[in-house]
């Protein structure tokens, strides 16, 4: 068991990861101080709920936990304010009190929905995640929750930090084959803004990555949670490091809502993100090389690099003027300056981006 | 002009009170450091933004700032998820970023909504209070910000304190005796939990406030953020002396709540929770002139005291038990132990509070 101390003052938790910690939870539970008087909220999806919900609710159950379970339907459509909404009146129906701990177990989508409950429910009750995907790494460090706005993804929501998280990865053996891919791109965005060193690991051991090889696995997300960690810890409210999290994300978020929340996986939109991110900094100037290098490592892991014919450019660009990034009227993007190595670049031109959309689109008719 | 320093280390921010504030919106706002390239969203309600919008909207169009503005339904029905989303679609809509500030033009209806928005949109944007009603000397100092949920009142919320309230006491003489009154609630609440000699004060000028005489209101309304400000600045994030605030609130809420929000108004149904606070006292012991004191500063403001027969005793103490209060399956009350003197009492039985309902609605049969 691997234990990651993410600092931010007051404001600190540890994360834990390793096999078997789903059913301790009652243990770290009472460890933590959390109240046994006042009813838990576990939150999770109608794909977890299934695999690995009794062994949480035994677990609380054993310490002198009573719990409340509410199971909102798998899928990014579940970060709706209708659906925040629904798991509100489980927590007041449920008689969850300002002392109550909300849990998310499951993925992103559950941790970023249930963490924004934890967040506003009576303004703020405990919250614990229980991440069961490898995506979820990520969600996971940082207090970012939120649900999206029909508009733009993300775009409701709070900076609230967990008292911990239980990341258990034997719950990552369930996983379907295309999400374990899709979480990778996360792992794999973390060595490419920060760390060369590891972003060669995960080249060599992407086969034991994808097989789901424990030691690998629990190597490669404590880095990757160690690496946000390392970069929240110093910019905890996003002023200015904190954006090169965002590589891939902006033109990602793009190509999530025009092509309608959860057509793509969020770590496959990133990957094509990623792609075109490189391909911009090549269009500055940067060696051909950055691309060539950042596409393969990508495709090692069957992430996608290329634009989808049927994306429209116009549209892509409309959903970019909404993300967060573009602020002051201004195109902020994290380019790639080597492997390993991120800028924060503010006057990136929409004809830049329209660019390598048409290039990116262009290297689809070659595959 | 007065101007109060609300004391919250990094999130401190300055009440200004006086006459004809809203017309230097514009100064204050370049004053503050809000930045001019970013649009700003002011939301306001149907009953305020003809009477006191344009003003704004002026001033801060000559100062550079252009604007987006949200008009909601007047009332508490605005306090929802809902109406939270609209406003969420305007802000998208009109470009808003993260350095747009959110005002608040309005009463505390509007204050809540605004301020939850500003909270949450992109997880957080600078927030500005213009109350526009006694009341929201309130809502304006402490950060509470929250929306109803069908269940329970300010179930859906955050602590988020605003860069600045600009409390242009002009406005209040546009506002319907009745909210004068029921505002002026609030202003005898914070003499009863704090400061003897205030409340004094407010019975001996009763009738200058009620008259909406300038002096007084500037001299009550100070005094009453004052002390709000004082307590707050004590305990932010309410974990202990903060509590006192909430004197004939536990009861109020739950009158608002079941006789349909927007039938009895907040400073009406505190009156009466107030009122049963005192009961509930000298039920423990107090001398009875505690209650007949509390009771008859009230009605001077021609407030309510007396419980109304059609509320229903189970429906209250229904409603009692989701409120936040009500913490680890304990009732807490806050009870005055004399004029501008409260505890925080944790052992209040159900059955106090339906013998205080049934005793307050057999005082409505003498009136
Ligand atoms: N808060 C942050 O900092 C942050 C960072 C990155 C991503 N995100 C968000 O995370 C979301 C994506 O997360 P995600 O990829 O985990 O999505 P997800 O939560 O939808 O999970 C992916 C799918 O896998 C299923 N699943 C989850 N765990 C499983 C398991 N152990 N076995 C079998 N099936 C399982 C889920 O039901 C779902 O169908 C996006 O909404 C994204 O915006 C947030
Ligand atoms: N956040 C806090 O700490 C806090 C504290 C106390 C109360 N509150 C909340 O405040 C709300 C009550 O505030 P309120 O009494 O100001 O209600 P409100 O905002 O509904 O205003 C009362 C009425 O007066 C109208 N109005 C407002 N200003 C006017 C003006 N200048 N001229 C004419 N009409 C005007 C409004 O349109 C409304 O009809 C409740 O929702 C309560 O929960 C919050
Ligand atoms: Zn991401
Ligand atoms: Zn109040």
């Amino acid at each position: 068991m691997r234990t990651l101390q993410v600092d931010l003052g007051e404001r600190s938790y540890p994360i834990y990861i390793g096999g078997g910690l789903l059913s301790q939870a009652g243990d770290y539970f009472a460890r933590h101080g959390l109240s046994a008087k006042s009813p838990v909220l576990i939150v999770t999806d109608d794909n977890v709920a299934p695999l690995h919900l009794k062994q949480v609710e035994e677990s609380l159950r054993q310490a002198g936990y009573s719990t409340v379970v509410k199971i909102v339907p798998a899928g990014e459509k579940s970060k709706s304010l209708d659906v925040f909404e629904d798991v509100m009146t489980a927590a007041i129906e449920g008689g969850l009190d300002r002392k109550s701990a909300v849990v998310a177990l499951g993925g992103g989508v559950v941790g970023d929905l249930a963490g924004f409950v934890a967040a506003s429910y009576m303004r703020g009750v405990p919250f614990v995640q229980m991440p069961t995907t490898i995506l979820a790494h990520d969600s996971s460090v940082g207090g970012k929750v939120a649900v999206n706005h029909r508009l733009a993804k993300n775009m409701i929501g709070a900076f609230y930090q967990p008292e911990m998280v239980l990341y258990d990865v034997d719950t990552l053996q369930t996983l379907p084959e295309r999400e374990v891919r899709a979480g990778l791109a996360e792992v794999v965005k973390h060595g490419l803004i920060w760390d060369e060193a590891f972003t060669s690991w995960c080249r060599e051991h992407t086969a034991e990555l994808l097989a789901l090889d424990p030691e690998a696995l629990g190597y490669a997300l404590t880095k990757g949670c160690e690496i946000k960690a390392h970069v929240v810890s110093r910019d905890e409210r996003e002023n200015g490091l904190r954006a090169i999290l965002n590589l891939g994300h902006t033109i990602g978020h793009a190509i999530e809502a025009i092509a309608g929340y959860g057509e793509y996986l969020h770590g496959e939109a990133i990957s094509i993100g990623m792609a075109a991110a490189a391909l911009i900094s090549v269009n500055r100037g940067a060696d051909r090389s950055l691309y060539e290098e950042t596409t393969s490592i990508l495709r090692g892991f069957g992430l996608p690099t290329i634009m989808p014919e049927q994306l429209d450019e116009d549209k892509i660009i409309g959903a970019m003027m909404h993300d967060k990034k573009f602020k002051e009227q201004q195109l902020v993007f994290i380019l790639p300056k080597s492997i390993g190595k991120v800028e924060i670049v503010s006057d990136v031109k929409v004809e830049e981006v329209r660019r390598v959309i048409r290039e990116l689109k262009e290297e689809g008719q070659h595959v």
